[in-house]
């Protein structure tokens, strides 16, 4: 049973990147803008604070009717009642990841090659995250894999491919007709004055494809 | 249903205080010095670094037929079938851990004072662990509460009691004394030059009485 991403646009909301902002003001602005599914990032929070936000953010994203998903933290997404949760490869591993979370929640994994993308898709990811497409300032230091990756990376996984690191609206539109079905992005929107058109914009570069 | 600690010594093996020895060494050291009890705290490494590491320490608990407890992270605690959790207050709320963990795992809450361990109780702790009992070197600048503390805190609770913080070889007798169900102890064990012949020292001081 393959998951299918309700639409392109996937924002991180990352506590780390908020801009004197309130991750709640921020989800809200995205969430207006249009965005199709959301993540909650909080690499520095205890775990109380993480869940006292994530349960606050999940009721505004069930409001919109857009899923959200918890980074990396299992038991914080199974606390709030998220629809799944991200994770990487220093993450719950993705066999244990699914076996907690249940068969119907969305499972994200980042796989930054192909075989960690089909080990992914058989452990039970509903995506797999690829990238950085670009040079990115939140991901200093590794080299893009670049937009062509898309291609080969969704055959190996035979699953929705989620495009990240360094997408901007200036390259957004490529990096969709490269074949993603998601491009996630933190800085686009986080950094941007507005948030809300920043995502609005986003949407209309690469929802029309 | 009153959960019953096998026996007082509750040896914390805390991956920030290993001294130069690995975490699996030091917990084989104290099952064989005869702790009844042990944790595993991990506090600065990656989810995938805590399953991979605690999954071990598991095992080896296991074969001693002793109970080990994750601290704070429900998620590794479910992944890895360990026997329960330890929460903080700034960790997961208890009743979302209990609900989590399901109703046989142990879970214990840190509660130092009367209305924590009462909530603590209601919402579905095994154990309140209260202290600092001393001052100590692992959380300096908090006061210390005394082994007074734990007769009230006892009664609040109507649960068993774990006294911590500050607890050595010279003090244990006293905090024993003073009606602890359990003692749990970091540095006393871990910063000892032998963890094994440490645990059995506090063993035989704390378990005639």
């Amino acid at each position: 049973m393959t998951w299918a991403p309700p639409g392109k646009v996937y924002v991180i909301v990352d506590t780390d990147s908020l801009h004197g902002r309130t991750a709640r003001d921020v989800l809200r602005a995205v969430l207006r803008g249009g965005a199709s599914l959301v993540q909650y990032r909080a690499k520095d929070l205890s775990t109380r604070e993480m869940v006292e936000e994530a349960r606050a953010l999940v009721l505004e994203a069930r409001r919109s009717s857009v899923p959200l998903l918890i980074n990396d933290r299992i038991d914080v997404a199974l606390a709030v009642g998220a629809d799944g949760a991200h994770v990487g490869q220093d993450d719950m591993p993705v066999d244990l990841a699914r076996r907690m979370l249940g068969p119907r929640a969305i499972l994200g994994v980042s796989a930054p090659a192909r075989d960690l993308a089909m080990r992914a898709a058989r452990d039970g990811a509903s995506y797999v995250a690829c990238g950085p497409m670009f040079s990115s300032p939140t991901k200093p230091g590794i080299s893009p894999i670049g937009p062509e990756a898309i291609q080969s990376i969704k055959r190996a996984a035979n699953l929705p491919v989620c495009a990240i690191g360094g997408i901007t609206l200036a390259n957004a539109q490529r990096v969709a007709e490269a074949g993603a079905d998601l491009l996630a992005v933190v800085s686009a929107v986080m950094a941007a004055p507005d948030p809300e058109a920043a995502t609005r914009e986003l949407r209309t570069l690469v929802e029309e494809l």
